[in-house]
């Protein structure tokens, strides 16, 4: 039972998928049984991911509807588990796409959570508590969950600017500082978007020289305000060329199944390496294998971050000073948002508001 | 001119390819001009590579015929160039696949002269010195070239033994010691063959556990002897689920266009690193992102080593006693190698002898 509060809900009311292509519909839902570790959070913001449409749409296999999508999650909390010690009640807190594993594998065990190999982790929604119970996401007026994935939001950050951190923030920044990324380093983002536009900002403040590398010379002004300082069409194959062996880093937030992989890795140099993030549905093909081999490059899938990762971010951004670019809609009005989001109108990401 | 002979040899006697599908032929060609940093070798012994039979075979594209191949060179010195200090004649000497590297680039400044990306590295064979002059490789009576890449041969290592080391050998070493395997550590090994034989032994010294993952159940024996502590026939989709997610690396030294990406990406752990060595000449296809991602793992290609490499890789050898399995052939029964190595029979490596 909370320890803070003896008024606990037993319902969200939330805007929940019923089926593919489908608008969504508000709903009283359960929320998951209180126990000892849970926190409850009252929410505030609830950013758009490609993910949430994705998973409306049945994208990545059926949905289990109704579902509540939304894993950019911030709040205040509203009651805490008896044995919860780092979020106390009245806190500014948030939670990602991921809300539990299983903790006992050598993955949860070495501070890799996100990648816990049990096959029981929890993710935000569309996914089972091991109470059996469904886990709604942040498209609702509230949110319980297990502690160890929800963090304290810096002062210096307000909840609508936090929220989107919480899955595309951490999803570009874990890989980046992974594979090292620094003074010295020139960093390539692929596509200039939701993902792209965190990604950027991480690699300058990290030190290095970012260049964006997009499909049409649409988001040059963009480009070069987050921080970039070259800007290459990808479709122009004499700018491609100029750019060859250029980059010590690609990260990948924009893969179609038509990539070029041939120019996209020549842009790296010896020993570069290509951070794929973000699911394609579709297997990887025409990858030249000699091309990876003479240049030693390294090809690496990255998906969202660890808990330590989550707070790393949250700290590092705090103190660097990255932000996303938002748009607010009302909660009320989230097909609307959504119908926007499918016609690739956010510079560069949406937050819902209650 | 060179410091300690002078009668200094102008050409070298080797067996030369002339076209494809032609059997070498014996014949005079003109050694390159002797210059102040280079070393001369009588050689003693030749390694059959699989990139020897490719260039006789104009496989990555035309080859410059008369081509004498061989790239894992063993001999003794009978001249240095002035400028020439880690060398001396009478000492016993081996060089690999690569002679020469421009020595101003990043790469070559930073010790990783392998991936030179001047474009004007000398390779061992069917290459150009800097002078213009034709490189050749080891199929012959004399070799001679820039003593940077030119390694003396540890006190208890012969020079028949020595010679695979050059290039299987720093193959296979360099890129398992840069991606950490250690005890520990849970290696595949995709091919038992001439580079997979080093590969087991290497893994296993370095202190991890070793599975040989083959297409048929014919080299059990010899994996075991090896040192392998399990054998999967990779056909076998009962024995390969059982060993999902049990590997913290693979390096993969027989990759085929029908390759099973995702079957043999299930073996990885989560954080996995997939290895690739050889040069596949087909582009990769198949390879399943949301795998690469989901399991965040790194799939990377190599070539040869670095000269630092090359020597940590014998010193390590010559401690731990890791060694070839060869068979011999005379250099005059060159044709009747290649035939033989052309039907597989190679256990696991041939070496010619003069």
């Amino acid at each position: 039972m909370p320890s803070s509060n003896e008024n606990i809900p037993k319902n969200l009311n939330g805007w929940a998928a019923t089926g593919k292509g489908k608008q969504l519909e508000n709903m009283e839902l359960p929320l998951k049984t209180f126990q000892d570790n849970d926190v409850d959070m009252k929410i505030t913001h609830c950013g758009i991911c490609g993910s949430d449409i994705h998973t409306i749409d049945s994208g990545w296999g059926p949905t289990n509807y109704p579902c509540v999508v939304g894993h950019e999650i911030t709040g205040v909390c509203t009651a805490v588990g008896k044995n919860v010690t780092h979020i106390k009640v009245g806190d500014r807190i948030g939670v990602g796409a991921q809300s539990g594993s299983c903790g006992q594998c050598d993955d949860c065990k070495s501070g890799h959570e996100n990648t816990c190999s049990s096959g029981k982790s929890t993710f935000t929604y569309n996914s089972k508590w091991p109470t059996g119970e469904e886990a709604y996401g942040g498209y609702a007026d509230k949110w319980r969950g297990h502690s160890n994935f929800v963090f304290k939001i810096p002062d210096n950050m307000s909840n609508e600017i936090a929220a989107t951190f919480f899955c595309a923030g951490v999803t570009t920044y874990a890989p980046l500082k992974r594979y090292n990324v620094t003074k010295g380093s020139k960093v390539g983002v692929i596509g200039i978007g939701g993902l792209g536009h965190f990604a950027v900002q991480w690699a300058k403040a990290m030190g290095a020289e970012v260049v964006a590398l997009s499909h049409s010379d649409k988001k040059r002004g963009d480009a070069a305000q987050l921080g970039c300082s070259d800007y290459v069409v990808t479709s122009n194959k004499d700018e491609m060329k100029q750019h060859t062996s250029s980059l010590t880093h690609i990260i990948c937030t924009a893969y179609s199944t038509h990539f070029d992989w041939p120019a996209n890795l020549s842009l790296l140099k010896t020993n570069g390496t290509f951070i794929l993030v973000g699911l394609p549905e579709a297997p990887m093909s025409g990858i030249p294998a000699g091309l990876l081999a003479m240049k030693q490059i390294t090809l690496c899938g990255s998906i969202i971050g660890s808990p330590s990762d989550i707070q790393e971010m949250l700290d590092f951004a705090a103190k660097t000073g990255v932000k996303p670019w938002i748009q607010k809609y009302p909660m009320s009005e989230v097909n609307k948002a959504i119908e926007d989001f499918r016609e690739g109108k956010p510079r560069y990401r949406f937050v819902l508001e209650n």
